[in-house]
């Protein structure tokens, strides 16, 4: 699976993700954990807030996305190695949205300095069931090359 | 605490969390469940991999900076809402590494279509206990004025 190098790699491939569902439950007992604001906690309390009713933590979202992606997203030869990004969430996630990542290469770029290896930039929509994005993550990944590598 | 409107900030506001620490238990747990790779699952696969041994998910320390932000971070009148922002990760965080973050304002813009809020960004970076930059996370936070409310 992990078997695309950098030389594997051009801008406007795309790849679809695997989908989870979120319960009231499960945004709870991650905001217990992490993120510990009454929009996340408990939905009498949010509906006072922002956010106007319990919504899921930034950081969940993320998180799932995460684990979607490795389950059958992006198959990299090293993995996904992430040196940054950029991260929004244009609008929240609610208890039973279910959540697929919608991945696309939009820059590849060999390191200059390390030719081994380069950068390739994806960006990952997470998207609801009803095809709302609830997450944009612009993911810099370390990709080694294929020419370099043992 | 939550007492921090638009007018309240202003560009060099520092503030320091408390302090967190993961053994290999809790970096193999939050892979388990949200970033099923190699290096951040066991101690033996990891040494093959770009990591060069066990390394918590990134996403792990986005989530743990957060926490200890609810905790006792940055004290803003609607919480802590993140409309997005850019992170990176100059450096893995290794099994037994004690987390803090050290926040400051870097810029604070009201809204003009909507003049009863603005946008604070805020520079977070969390160090390990030697101090090297493990993660790096410029946040845009949605922060109500004083002014305009209710």
């Amino acid at each position: 699976m992990n078997d695309h190098y950098l030389e594997d790699c051009a801008v406007g491939q795309t790849w679809t993700t695997g989908s989870v569902t979120l319960d009231a439950e499960a945004i709870k007992a991650f905001a217990r954990a992490y993120d510990m604001q009454p929009f996340h906690l408990d939905e009498e309390a949010a509906k006072a807030t922002f956010f106007r009713g319990l919504a899921a933590s930034g950081w969940q979202v993320a998180a799932l996305s995460m684990r979607l992606l490795t389950e059958d997203g992006v198959p990299f030869a090293w993995g996904i190695v992430g040196a940054g990004g950029e991260i929004s969430w244009p609008r929240p996630t609610r208890p039973g949205d279910t959540l697929t990542v919608h991945s696309e290469i939009v820059e590849v770029t060999r390191s200059k300095s390390r030719p081994d290896r380069g950068i390739v930039t994806v960006r990952n929509e997470t998207r609801n069931q009803a095809g709302d994005v609830v997450q944009v993550l612009k993911a810099n990944l370390v990709v080694p090359a294929r020419e370099g590598q043992g």
